[in-house]
């Protein structure tokens, strides 16, 4: 079973501050890009991986998707979601990703946002989504950066008059203890070449890869995102059955 | 005109007296992971751009190869590459692959080492190659990483008991100065995703993308190849025609 550090009370407390929370995708400074790798969404069959409070279902939904249903761990995180909406297209469920059966040849988008960097067992998840993909289908998700997730203590470091990312065990994958938000939150740090390399491996061909900062403008906006630009906090990828 | 810093003397002299001058392939660790991404090269007609020595030319000749042409920016190295070879199938030429012009359809495979860093224009370069391509064709090359080509100042940190690279600039493409055994040694910066998308915007599919660390046998062999776990120092990719 996935770890559900969402259904732990101090997390769900704070996670519920964070921006990306309150204010849902316009929250989400990476929304932009992800949005832009995703195609119209009229009339699709769309599956979302780890919905959360429900922002992007809603947002398929309000899109004119013609089936939306998300899949979450977090039992609380559902009840918000399904809370939020009275769209009739929009269904919610629990799932564990770790071991989750999805129909064949069902969906034309499978979205996930910041939740497949929980998951132990990529490989089974990806082949799991390449077989529920409709021929034509698309994958698209986004991860916290390997480069974010690989350091042993991470934190900028400050030398000299510059602040650098302090990047070691890069190549070690594996779990990653982190006090974000709460005490001992684990992540599993595996590389960029294999979140592509499983993809592939799964009948995925890759469309595109976005390794995510801000653009001149965010920065205008919120300085403090300038030092997002000395390593990238997210990854994005799409991905279509082959 | 790109850079052609293998012409100048302090660093021709340096660069010889590197293990992967002095012993070819069998003195570059990342030599068997990039040749495991290779095709069986028999009757193969094979291109290398940046040939350098003309290590994997030999080598490709001996594969059984029908044709290799290696391509290279320096005269000297070009010389010392033609008069290591007797080999029929081999040949070498002089060219800039910042404006080099490939034949139609011509190629099983294309090659290039540790070239591609140096160049400005790398999307020219890649709709050259694949159109320089037979339909079944692949490209496997390897780069310096985008990690480590990144930092404003490459170069191990210590921190306590640990050592960290010093991560920034990641996301700022671009040339970058180094003291690589010459001063002023100009390579260029790129991220993993321009790489990827450029190759895919020049009509190629993605099939293996290896962020190079030693092997625990490399590590047992020379200790010091440990701290390149750290953070990968080459970037294999190969990739087929669409």
């Amino acid at each position: 079973m996935t770890q559900n550090i969402y259904d732990n009370e101090q997390f769900f407390q704070q996670y519920g501050r964070l921006r990306r929370s309150r204010e849902g995708l316009a929250g989400a400074p990476e929304w932009p890009a992800l949005r832009a790798m995703l195609p119209d969404l009229r009339g699709q069959r769309v599956l979302d991986l780890g919905c959360g409070y429900g922002w992007f279902c809603r947002f398929a939904g309000e899109s004119g998707a013609a089936e939306v249903l998300g899949l979450d761990v977090s039992e609380r995180m559902l009840a918000q979601a399904d809370a939020s909406t009275r769209d009739p297209a929009i269904s919610y469920a629990r799932a564990d990703l770790e071991t989750v059966e999805l129909p064949a040849g069902k969906y034309d988008l499978v979205y996930s946002s910041l939740t497949l960097h929980y998951l132990t067992n990529l490989n089974r998840l990806f082949e799991q989504i390449q077989q529920a993909l409709l021929p034509a289908g698309r994958f698209v998700f986004s991860v916290e950066h390997p480069i974010y997730t690989a350091p042993n203590q991470p934190g900028w470091l400050t030398v000299g008059e510059r602040q650098v990312w302090p990047l070691d065990a890069y190549l070690e994958e594996g779990p990653r203890s982190t006090n974000w938000l709460a005490q001992g939150v684990i992540k599993q740090h595996r590389t960029i070449g294999s979140y592509l390399n499983s993809l592939i491996q799964s009948g995925f061909t890759i469309e595109r890869v976005e390794e995510w900062g801000p653009t001149a403008e965010q920065v205008a906006e919120q300085p403090e995102y300038a030092l997002e630009l000395q390593r990238p906090p997210f990854l994005l990828v799409a991905a279509s059955r082959s």
